[in-house]
């Protein structure tokens, strides 16, 4: 059987994730990897070829289906369309609020293609979840809890004060409101009553700690609606403790049929967010290059998609294993 | 838009909680119940017909789904290809070891029918997980964990010792077993490692309990190679406490990309373990209904559903709300 060709577009940590994956996958072959960087100055684990992201124009028909590894506020936008137009592809957009606008504009370019978005874990693996969990239990409510993890926006977010030399922040989900979401007793939550905001920062010499703690705590959108900590260490401490990618979180379901109530819950703890986010990503490639075999061409979502496309073993086997 | 006119095979414990879901059902229409008891003698809590369950053949093109709530070992074997061939089904067909036979002789009756089997929490909802966890985290292990709940298998074997009355049997997870499955480390685990067996007896008067608990813990398969625990307790404490049909258990894979581990978690908290499955057997009869549509006819299992046709929602709603 020949091997499902694969290409990677961006190779930042997600690429570096879905390489990894791609390499483990015994049906697939890493192609390329493809940068908007100057190719001879990027290192992969590799030794697929790693080339100018214009290059893959000319790469039609050498590859099976793409994985656009980009953000989703710069990148994607314009490298969703564009590459949907020429290649299967997968990518893990994750702006819930742009998805609607996104899946439209993926749609309308990819004619002979499939393409499946927003593919990584929330929005994604937790988003199945919630289809599933809401469609058996429809008299129940979902509750989504992100974490303990790192979140790069409000890390960025802290970055661009003046006087932050290096800074992390971690989402952690608080106990009361998850043992509240397992009650049962289906409480009002709030994504800030859900989770605290710590922050481990590194200042620049004669920085002013004070204002800096005080210019995180009160800013909109990111810290000011939450319950913030914020922890000022060196910049050893800095590199020794807090390098990792660590993430997670939950998905509860509480609801009831009749006089009896159910707790459906999903719960994920990950060493690496984009090791993982790179492992799904690649499971769904798998699953896009079949279903464009089957026609299914246009924009999907893990909801359009068979669960059993995302796997390399034969239907039977599958059946008597894991059913 | 037209409702999906539901059947009910069977008016058990799993038939009462399927009347509920369908009843809750937004989308769906409950046309009628087929019992083999004398329709008179039973009483359903809708005012659907009940009617003789050989009545079903004459009302072809009168039901769209006929959910199959009937047992494993007896009923489905028989009702299964009978139905499929007449009607679109769904089941909770649940010998893991006997799922590819029964499929086999299901897909050749589902001639123009949609067939989907084993539909319950295991096989069926644990299933689809342990099938996704593995193609995302190929290099990794699923545990799978049952109870804290009721096996009515094992409540009806220690049924058949003289001098029982009245016996139920929980199978409970074992707390070390989990923790080792969480641990990232990949245990080699046996059923018989993952759980402990407690039971609840009352017994006839004069009955010798020592040597019932002595049968009970030597029965092959059931409970020999188990850790078993044997309560003797009276009638009255029986009704009270024991009368309920409580059940859960876990899905815990644990894998790892490179350096790093990742755990998957799927946990399920049930107060009546029928009404959960009935519900479950409910969303895919939605999803039954749609896949005849499309003419996707045959024996087919969760693996194959698309998840978005298990909701009655539509899917740019799912795409805004859930995903």
């Amino acid at each position: 059987m020949s091997r499902i060709r694969i290409g990677i577009v961006g190779y930042g940590n997600i690429g570096k994730g879905a390489e990894r994956a791609v390499l483990a996958a015994p049906d697939m072959e890493l192609r390329a990897i493809f940068t908007r960087r100057d190719p001879v100055s990027v290192n992969t684990v590799s030794s697929a070829p790693i080339l100018a992201i214009d290059a893959a124009e000319g790469m039609k028909g050498e590859i099976d289906v793409m994985l656009l590894c980009g953000g989703s506020a710069k990148d994607l936008p314009e490298q969703g369309p564009r590459f949907a137009a020429m290649f299967n592809i997968v990518d893990s957009f994750d702006t819930h609020a742009k998805i609607p606008e996104y899946l439209a504009v993926v749609d309308a370019a990819a004619i002979n293609t499939t393409a499946i978005i927003s593919s990584g874990w929330d929005p994604g693996l937790f988003s199945l979840l919630r289809l599933v969990y809401s469609s058996i239990l429809p008299d129940g409510e979902s509750y989504t809890f992100w974490g303990p993890g790192v979140s790069q926006g409000h890390s960025n977010a802290i970055l661009r004060i003046e006087g932050v030399r290096n800074a992390i922040q971690y989402t952690i989900p608080r106990d009361t409101a998850i043992a509240a979401a397992r009650s049962g007793a289906r409480p009002k939550l709030e994504t800030r009553d859900k989770h605290v905001r710590e922050c481990f920062v590194v200042t620049h010499p004669g920085a002013d700690r004070a204002q800096i703690e005080q210019k995180i705590k009160g800013m909109p959108n990111y810290f000011k609606d939450y319950d913030t900590v914020v922890n000022f260490i060196g910049h050893d401490e800095f590199i020794e403790n807090h390098s990792a990618m660590p993430h997670g979180g939950f998905v509860i379901h509480s609801g009831r049929t009749g006089e009896n109530g159910h707790v459906a819950e999903l719960s994920l703890k990950l060493d690496s967010n984009p090791e993982f986010t790179g492992s799904i990503m690649t499971a769904y490639a798998r699953a896009a290059f079949r279903m464009s075999g089957d026609g299914l061409y246009g924009a999907k979502t893990v909801f359009d998609v068979p669960p059993i496309y995302l796997s390399p073993d034969d239907r039977l086997t599958l059946i008597k294993e894991l059913l």
